[in-house]
């Protein structure tokens, strides 16, 4: 009986609700399991015989999560196995789900996280921690969302030398380049229209600066490619300032303008740059799109969806499935 | 010590065989190993304190394998613990491949293949002897070359619903169909085209015909998705009557056109069809490009080299590294 906590409770961490309560799906996979606990930073509802989680959802639809343990409290007096971490990402501080994976990790529990912060302020900490008390640290959906690019670049072309990883990281600014490509409006038309859509957020800064994507850069760079970087080794251009006129010109040439996040041993870098509109990183809308180039199996591209509620569960199912279903991988 | 024995020696046999060659680069996932046998139709060179993969390298490029012990001799009489069967394919019958990998099961030996043949003619009863003997049965590289579609579809992913897998698996067709749509020119004269380059075979029929795409998609419809067809479940229209005017009628509406194999709940084909030329599986020269469609990721495009030695020799080493690194996977 596999026994699973939730930490953070906005859309991730409900569509990662919504999935575990097809029941019939899931055992397939992972044999019998409960949640055993559903917290977020209002309130929580705990169970060690297994919470409602029909319950936990109607409760956030009302409002919020009733008052209850601490996150915190909950690690150090609820007993599970595994935690689903999807609490807000902070990359400064990493902060609050770096505390909750940390204690998790050394409880002995493995983590299945969404959270980018932790990862991109310790990820060799945190790696060397879950390595040290024999537990997995899982993190599929922090980058590319639905997109299997982390267990693709670690395991399925092993053997092959990674080169480098580049391609378009966040959707949201691939959305305001592929309407300006499309259109030829200006920046702040596309980015008003994709607030209006909830493409883009109010504030949408982290996005279309580039801070994102080069976060995610950061996590791809360590974990996948073993390097040893932090978020200030990354150059990052954002794409505020492109114009119709830079597409015009683009174009008459054959190319189009894309927000790209490149990790190679030259370096870390996110920057619009030109690519052929054939170029199969010219994806349009919110995809995400990705270039991995090893020495062996050379360019292998990976498209998918970057984000979204039930898509970044997707990860999440996927990572705690695969904890759990080591020997019936074949 | 990992004992691995090679059938089939031509250009993806030897491909293995050089990357094998790089001792520090495999050890590092699978640890010591020597290869205790090298044969094809012709010849053979075994040797259980392991062989120099130099010298049947040169053997080969010189003619051909010294006379030696069959591949059936080796199985018999030779102890290994992995084979690579890289055999010339044969769709029909699935021999000589089929009765060497069972062979190589029953013997209680994990194989990984190259080889389309069996896998389309009985992939069912291999799939179930290799479970009944507790080994594995390998064959990233029978699709997709040296991308890793098969690892991904059956386990990055687990618990989606795959909902159809369709894409281009055939580079020497859209090598043909890109250039008949950059250039305008017929058919025949961008096979003769592709014939002097080596990119299509002096008897192309098999894969202009649709029948290498046919294959591959049956591998996948039975191996991935869980279904029980064969080759003759597949409806298949090839692209030899494809011509300039189609191609002028299409673009004019914002369209190309591709060989694209399909599987779904709804049947197996493969066909030429329209794709919107901005369509990420719209890709140019000899890629391979697929689209699997699930129902909580969403759409996953993959897009590669399908075909060439070391790419081709990339998938089974991915593979054989995989079955010896289950516990490193994270």
């Amino acid at each position: 009986m596999i026994r699973i906590a939730i930490f953070g409770f906005g859309a991730v961490g409900q569509g990662v609700a919504e999935i575990l309560m097809n029941r019939e799906r899931i055992e397939r996979w992972i044999g019998e399991y409960r949640v055993v606990a559903v917290a977020d930073s209002k309130g929580s509802i705990c169970d060690e015989n297994g919470i409602s989680l029909k319950e936990a959802l109607e409760a956030k639809k009302k409002g919020s999560l009733p008052p209850g343990m601490s996150v915190m409290d909950i690690i150090d007096s609820i007993d599970f196995d595994v935690a689903i971490e999807a609490t807000p990402t902070n990359i400064e501080t990493g902060e609050p789900g770096l505390s909750y994976i940390k204690a998790c990790l050394n409880k002995g529990c493995h983590v299945v996280t969404s959270n980018k912060g932790p990862l991109v302020v310790a990820y060799k900490e945190l790696a060397e921690l879950a390595e040290r008390k024999g537990v997995r640290l899982m993190f599929e959906a922090t980058v590319g969302g639905a997109m299997p690019l982390i267990k693709l670049a670690k395991r399925d072309i092993a053997g092959n030398e990674i080169l480098s990883i580049k391609g378009i990281l966040n959707g949201t600014c691939n959305y305001i380049l592929s309407r300006m490509e499309q259109e030829r409006l200006s920046y702040h038309q596309i980015l008003s229209e994709a607030q209006e859509l909830k493409i883009a957020e109010a504030n949408a800064s982290y996005d279309v600066e580039g801070i994102d994507s080069a976060a995610k850069l950061v996590i791809l760079a360590n974990a996948v490619m073993g390097m040893d970087v932090s978020f200030n080794d990354v150059e990052v251009v954002g794409i505020t300032s492109i114009t119709p006129e830079a597409f015009e010109i683009a174009m008459e040439k054959g190319y189009t303008i894309r927000l790209i996040a490149e990790a190679s041993r030259d370096g870390l870098r996110v920057s619009p740059r030109l690519l052929p509109l054939h170029h199969p990183l010219a994806v349009r809308g919110t995809l995400n799109a990705v270039l991995i180039q090893t020495d062996l199996a050379r360019e292998i591209f990976v498209i998918g969806r970057g984000a979204g509620k039930i898509e970044t569960a997707s990860a999440i199912i996927s990572d705690l499935i695969d904890i759990y279903s080591h020997d019936s991988s074949n």
